[in-house]
């Protein structure tokens, strides 16, 4: 390990907090920053102090608000008996790029996964069945990833849902956009092919 | 483009500066970021706003320095009748890991490109001869990238230095370690031949 000086070592250190950066990449981080003229360095500075103060998440659905009420709970259009389930914030903004849903949102904060220990508890579920009883909620659609975790913890959730008397719905499955066959793997082609749609 | 608040859209512009970092790496490190705890957020951002004035450049060398001057000019015990030429202040960080030089440095701050405008003004070159004069310099190391720049750069400074009546070395050319000569360049290989040395 080189010997940098104490104010760089302490910059890398920061730099290789994010995710997938290690230390040659926290390095060429640092030094790329020691070339920004120090008013842009401030700047940055500066916004990350206020950050905390400036982006918070909403009272209701847990999504990224700059105020106590998130865009989407604050917006009068949007359809309050629909319910999107997301693992985080950002899904929110993945899905609202595609402009087919005008519902709202319903962060969990994660994911169920018994070895890094998260359990229900948890989840954003308390604040979730307040919801549905509150907003007349008729449609829940959960929105997770399909990998261990998203499938187990949807399994989870719709038996939760389901046992309050409401309609449960998930993402479909199936082939991705202009793939061809020959790359997509047996377990996506076998979900494909039993749900199958008429033509 | 998704409606991020617009903190948010701040941070990830600020992000995007950084090398190799496009929108959606930007994006995953903001999101992610919002994830720290408040305090290390504010102990980063700290950090930053005193950077440029903990961090400067040795007067002398260029070289990263906490104080005037750089722990390479400030160590006695270094041999002041050698010096080496590099093009940035990181080089002389990966020069000492190797641990086989113990003379002083040189930070060039930048390499020759006329496609870019850098010409030999714009290097820290009037210093270079101050500091051969005042210090009695016998040898001088040019280590500087094996590239169209690097080169270009070198040949340049090579006929500099002669000019003044010195030796003037660059770095050898050769197999990379543990390498395979099914995998190494023609080039390399070529001038690994040229530069053979007696076994």
């Amino acid at each position: 390990m080189a010997k940098y000086p104490q104010e760089l070592t302490t910059l890398i250190a920061h730099m290789k907090k994010f995710p997938g950066v290690g230390t040659k990449t926290a390095e060429r981080f640092a030094f790329h920053l020691l070339e920004w003229p120090e008013s842009e360095i401030k700047n940055f500075s500066k916004h990350l102090f206020h950050l905390k103060e400036k982006i918070t998440h909403c009272a209701t659905c847990h999504c990224l608000a700059e105020s106590t009420s998130c865009s989407f709970c604050a917006d009068p259009h949007r359809n309050r008996s629909q319910l999107c389930i997301i693992a985080s914030a950002k899904d929110a903004f993945s899905l609202e790029e595609t402009g087919t849903y005008r519902g709202l949102y319903h962060v969990l904060g994660g994911l169920l996964s018994p070895i890094e220990g998260k359990t229900p508890e948890h989840l954003n579920l308390e604040r979730l069945k307040k919801r549905v009883d509150e907003f007349e909620v008729k449609e829940i659609i959960i929105a997770l990833d399909s990998t261990l975790e998203g499938d187990t913890t949807s399994l989870f959730l719709k038996d939760q849902i389901q046992s309050w008397g409401l309609n449960v719905f998930r993402l479909a499955f199936g082939l991705p956009m202009g793939s061809s066959l020959d790359f997509v793997d047996g377990g996506t082609l076998a979900r494909a092919f039993t749900a199958r749609q008429i033509f």
